[in-house]
Protein backbone atom coordinates (compact mmCIF):
# COMPACT_ATOMS: atom_id res chain seq x y z
CA UNK A 1 0.00 0.00 0.00
CA UNK A 2 1.52 3.70 -1.04
CA UNK A 3 1.78 5.48 1.91
CA UNK A 4 3.32 8.82 2.68
CA UNK A 5 4.77 9.16 6.32
CA UNK A 6 4.40 13.08 6.25
CA UNK A 7 0.25 12.42 5.66
CA UNK A 8 -1.53 12.73 8.47
CA UNK A 9 -4.03 10.79 6.89
CA UNK A 10 -1.88 8.18 5.93
CA UNK A 11 -0.75 8.03 9.87
CA UNK A 12 -4.46 7.72 10.88
CA UNK A 13 -5.03 4.76 8.69
CA UNK A 14 -1.90 3.25 9.82
CA UNK A 15 -3.21 3.70 13.19
CA UNK A 16 0.12 5.95 14.17
CA UNK A 17 -2.21 9.44 14.54
CA UNK A 18 -5.16 8.88 16.84
CA UNK A 19 -8.80 9.31 15.64
CA UNK A 20 -12.51 8.22 15.79
CA UNK A 21 -12.64 5.44 13.32
CA UNK A 22 -16.33 4.42 12.28
CA UNK A 23 -15.59 1.97 9.62
CA UNK A 24 -12.17 0.09 7.63
CA UNK A 25 -11.79 -2.41 5.60
CA UNK A 26 -8.51 -3.53 3.15
CA UNK A 27 -9.28 -0.33 0.97
CA UNK A 28 -10.85 2.03 2.99
CA UNK A 29 -10.94 4.00 6.04
CA UNK A 30 -13.56 6.52 7.22
CA UNK A 31 -12.99 8.42 10.71
CA UNK A 32 -15.21 11.80 12.39
CA UNK A 33 -14.33 15.00 10.78
CA UNK A 34 -12.45 16.76 14.19
CA UNK A 35 -14.17 20.13 13.02
CA UNK A 36 -17.86 19.15 11.93
CA UNK A 37 -20.10 21.67 9.72
CA UNK A 38 -22.92 18.89 10.45
CA UNK A 39 -24.15 16.79 13.10
CA UNK A 40 -22.91 13.74 10.85
CA UNK A 41 -19.82 14.38 9.33
CA UNK A 42 -17.28 11.58 8.40
CA UNK A 43 -14.72 11.67 6.29
CA UNK A 44 -14.16 8.18 3.77
CA UNK A 45 -10.70 7.75 3.03
CA UNK A 46 -8.93 5.58 0.16
CA UNK A 47 -5.88 3.74 2.17
CA UNK A 48 -4.05 4.35 -0.64
CA UNK A 49 -1.79 7.85 -0.81
CA UNK A 50 -3.34 10.04 -3.40
CA UNK A 51 -3.20 13.46 -3.03
CA UNK A 52 -6.17 14.59 -4.99
CA UNK A 53 -8.44 13.84 -7.68
CA UNK A 54 -6.39 15.13 -10.12
CA UNK A 55 -3.94 12.44 -9.81
CA UNK A 56 -6.36 9.43 -9.93
CA UNK A 57 -5.61 7.13 -13.25
CA UNK A 58 -7.84 4.69 -15.04
CA UNK A 59 -6.54 2.10 -12.14
CA UNK A 60 -8.34 3.92 -9.17
CA UNK A 61 -11.57 4.24 -10.58
CA UNK A 62 -13.13 1.35 -9.18
CA UNK A 63 -11.92 2.30 -5.80
CA UNK A 64 -13.43 6.10 -6.26
CA UNK A 65 -16.69 4.24 -6.88
CA UNK A 66 -15.90 1.95 -3.79
CA UNK A 67 -15.69 5.11 -1.25
CA UNK A 68 -19.09 6.00 -2.78
CA UNK A 69 -20.30 2.29 -1.26
CA UNK A 70 -19.02 2.86 1.39
CA UNK A 71 -20.33 6.14 1.91
CA UNK A 72 -24.00 5.10 1.11
CA UNK A 73 -23.43 1.65 4.09
CA UNK A 74 -22.70 4.58 6.49
CA UNK A 75 -25.01 6.61 5.94
CA UNK A 76 -27.66 3.36 6.82
CA UNK A 77 -25.70 3.19 9.39
CA UNK A 78 -26.10 6.35 10.62
CA UNK A 79 -29.60 6.72 9.78
CA UNK A 80 -29.36 9.41 7.38
CA UNK A 81 -30.14 7.50 4.74
CA UNK A 82 -34.02 9.02 4.37
CA UNK A 83 -33.48 12.31 5.53
CA UNK A 84 -30.92 12.66 3.02
CA UNK A 85 -26.93 13.17 3.11
CA UNK A 86 -24.26 15.60 0.94
CA UNK A 87 -21.21 13.35 -0.56
CA UNK A 88 -18.40 16.49 -0.82
CA UNK A 89 -14.99 15.68 -2.86
CA UNK A 90 -12.73 18.72 -2.63
CA UNK A 91 -9.85 19.15 -5.04
CA UNK A 92 -7.61 22.68 -4.19
CA UNK A 93 -6.86 25.91 -3.05
CA UNK A 94 -10.50 27.20 -4.57
CA UNK A 95 -12.60 24.40 -2.82
CA UNK A 96 -10.35 24.42 0.64
CA UNK A 97 -8.88 21.07 0.18
CA UNK A 98 -7.38 21.32 3.50
CA UNK A 99 -5.44 17.40 3.45
CA UNK A 100 -3.84 16.35 0.61
CA UNK A 101 -5.18 13.01 0.87
CA UNK A 102 -8.30 12.15 -1.05
CA UNK A 103 -11.36 12.17 1.54
CA UNK A 104 -15.05 12.34 0.51
CA UNK A 105 -17.05 14.14 3.10
CA UNK A 106 -20.04 12.76 4.26
CA UNK A 107 -22.90 15.09 6.08
CA UNK A 108 -26.05 14.36 7.80
CA UNK A 109 -28.10 15.35 10.09
CA UNK A 110 -29.69 18.42 9.24
CA UNK A 111 -31.37 20.70 6.41
CA UNK A 112 -28.17 21.99 4.53
CA UNK A 113 -27.36 24.99 3.02
CA UNK A 114 -28.29 25.30 -1.22
CA UNK A 115 -25.36 27.02 -1.82
CA UNK A 116 -22.64 25.01 -1.37
CA UNK A 117 -20.42 26.34 -3.93
CA UNK B 1 -30.36 1.84 -21.35
CA UNK B 2 -32.88 1.78 -18.70
CA UNK B 3 -34.72 5.51 -18.77
CA UNK B 4 -37.47 6.98 -17.13
CA UNK B 5 -39.71 8.91 -19.44
CA UNK B 6 -41.13 11.36 -16.37
CA UNK B 7 -37.42 11.99 -15.71
CA UNK B 8 -36.15 15.75 -16.39
CA UNK B 9 -32.19 14.37 -16.99
CA UNK B 10 -33.61 11.44 -18.82
CA UNK B 11 -35.60 13.51 -21.32
CA UNK B 12 -32.08 15.88 -21.91
CA UNK B 13 -30.09 12.81 -21.98
CA UNK B 14 -32.51 11.08 -25.08
CA UNK B 15 -32.24 14.67 -26.35
CA UNK B 16 -36.17 15.23 -25.91
CA UNK B 17 -35.27 18.21 -23.81
CA UNK B 18 -32.78 21.48 -24.30
CA UNK B 19 -29.73 21.68 -22.33
CA UNK B 20 -26.43 22.69 -22.78
CA UNK B 21 -24.57 20.05 -23.39
CA UNK B 22 -20.62 19.94 -22.86
CA UNK B 23 -20.14 15.90 -22.48
CA UNK B 24 -21.73 13.30 -23.79
CA UNK B 25 -20.79 8.99 -24.19
CA UNK B 26 -22.29 6.19 -23.72
CA UNK B 27 -22.22 6.25 -20.50
CA UNK B 28 -22.61 9.98 -19.27
CA UNK B 29 -24.21 12.87 -19.71
CA UNK B 30 -22.49 16.32 -18.74
CA UNK B 31 -24.81 19.71 -19.11
CA UNK B 32 -24.16 23.32 -18.13
CA UNK B 33 -26.75 23.89 -14.76
CA UNK B 34 -29.37 26.23 -15.22
CA UNK B 35 -29.28 27.93 -11.73
CA UNK B 36 -25.18 28.18 -11.16
CA UNK B 37 -24.19 28.90 -7.65
CA UNK B 38 -20.23 29.01 -8.85
CA UNK B 39 -19.26 30.65 -12.22
CA UNK B 40 -18.52 26.79 -13.58
CA UNK B 41 -21.26 24.70 -12.72
CA UNK B 42 -22.22 21.76 -14.63
CA UNK B 43 -24.09 18.69 -13.61
CA UNK B 44 -22.43 15.32 -14.71
CA UNK B 45 -25.46 12.19 -15.15
CA UNK B 46 -24.90 8.20 -15.80
CA UNK B 47 -26.95 7.95 -18.94
CA UNK B 48 -28.66 4.89 -17.17
CA UNK B 49 -31.64 6.23 -15.02
CA UNK B 50 -30.90 5.74 -10.70
CA UNK B 51 -33.21 7.86 -8.58
CA UNK B 52 -30.00 8.37 -6.46
CA UNK B 53 -27.18 6.95 -4.29
CA UNK B 54 -29.50 4.52 -1.90
CA UNK B 55 -30.56 2.78 -5.22
CA UNK B 56 -26.77 2.06 -6.17
CA UNK B 57 -25.74 -1.77 -6.43
CA UNK B 58 -22.61 -3.05 -6.67
CA UNK B 59 -22.80 -3.49 -10.62
CA UNK B 60 -22.74 0.33 -10.44
CA UNK B 61 -19.37 0.97 -8.46
CA UNK B 62 -17.20 1.46 -11.63
CA UNK B 63 -19.58 3.68 -13.32
CA UNK B 64 -19.80 5.91 -9.99
CA UNK B 65 -16.54 6.05 -10.50
CA UNK B 66 -16.49 6.76 -13.78
CA UNK B 67 -18.53 10.28 -13.39
CA UNK B 68 -15.56 11.11 -11.48
CA UNK B 69 -12.91 10.53 -14.20
CA UNK B 70 -15.16 12.72 -16.25
CA UNK B 71 -15.30 15.21 -13.52
CA UNK B 72 -11.57 15.51 -13.64
CA UNK B 73 -11.72 15.00 -17.51
CA UNK B 74 -13.52 18.51 -17.91
CA UNK B 75 -12.03 20.29 -14.81
CA UNK B 76 -9.42 20.03 -17.05
CA UNK B 77 -10.83 21.23 -19.87
CA UNK B 78 -12.40 24.26 -18.01
CA UNK B 79 -8.96 25.20 -16.46
CA UNK B 80 -9.82 24.97 -13.24
CA UNK B 81 -7.75 21.84 -12.91
CA UNK B 82 -4.99 23.77 -10.47
CA UNK B 83 -7.24 26.74 -9.26
CA UNK B 84 -9.61 23.85 -7.89
CA UNK B 85 -13.03 22.04 -7.51
CA UNK B 86 -15.72 21.01 -6.17
CA UNK B 87 -17.98 17.86 -6.33
CA UNK B 88 -20.98 17.49 -4.59
CA UNK B 89 -23.65 14.66 -4.81
CA UNK B 90 -26.84 15.27 -3.15
CA UNK B 91 -28.96 12.48 -2.13
CA UNK B 92 -32.37 13.22 -0.54
CA UNK B 93 -34.78 15.81 0.83
CA UNK B 94 -31.63 17.28 3.92
CA UNK B 95 -28.83 17.80 1.05
CA UNK B 96 -31.47 19.36 -1.79
CA UNK B 97 -31.39 16.57 -4.16
CA UNK B 98 -33.93 18.17 -6.83
CA UNK B 99 -33.72 15.98 -9.43
CA UNK B 100 -34.49 12.02 -8.66
CA UNK B 101 -31.42 11.12 -11.12
CA UNK B 102 -28.23 10.63 -10.21
CA UNK B 103 -26.12 13.98 -10.82
CA UNK B 104 -22.48 15.03 -9.50
CA UNK B 105 -22.40 18.75 -9.28
CA UNK B 106 -18.68 20.17 -10.61
CA UNK B 107 -17.93 23.82 -8.92
CA UNK B 108 -15.46 26.18 -9.69
CA UNK B 109 -13.84 29.61 -11.13
CA UNK B 110 -14.48 31.37 -7.59
CA UNK B 111 -13.62 30.54 -3.85
CA UNK B 112 -15.85 28.04 -2.60
CA UNK B 113 -17.29 28.76 1.02
CA UNK B 114 -16.29 26.34 3.49
CA UNK B 115 -19.76 25.78 4.97
CA UNK B 116 -20.40 23.55 2.62
CA UNK B 117 -22.79 21.10 4.73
Amino acid sequence: MSQDNNCIFCQIIAGRQAAEIVYRDGLVTAFQDIHPIAPIHILITPNKHIPSLNQITTDDQQLIGYLFSIAKKLAAQYEIEQSGYRLVLNTGKDAGQSVLHIHLHLLGGKSMPVKFG
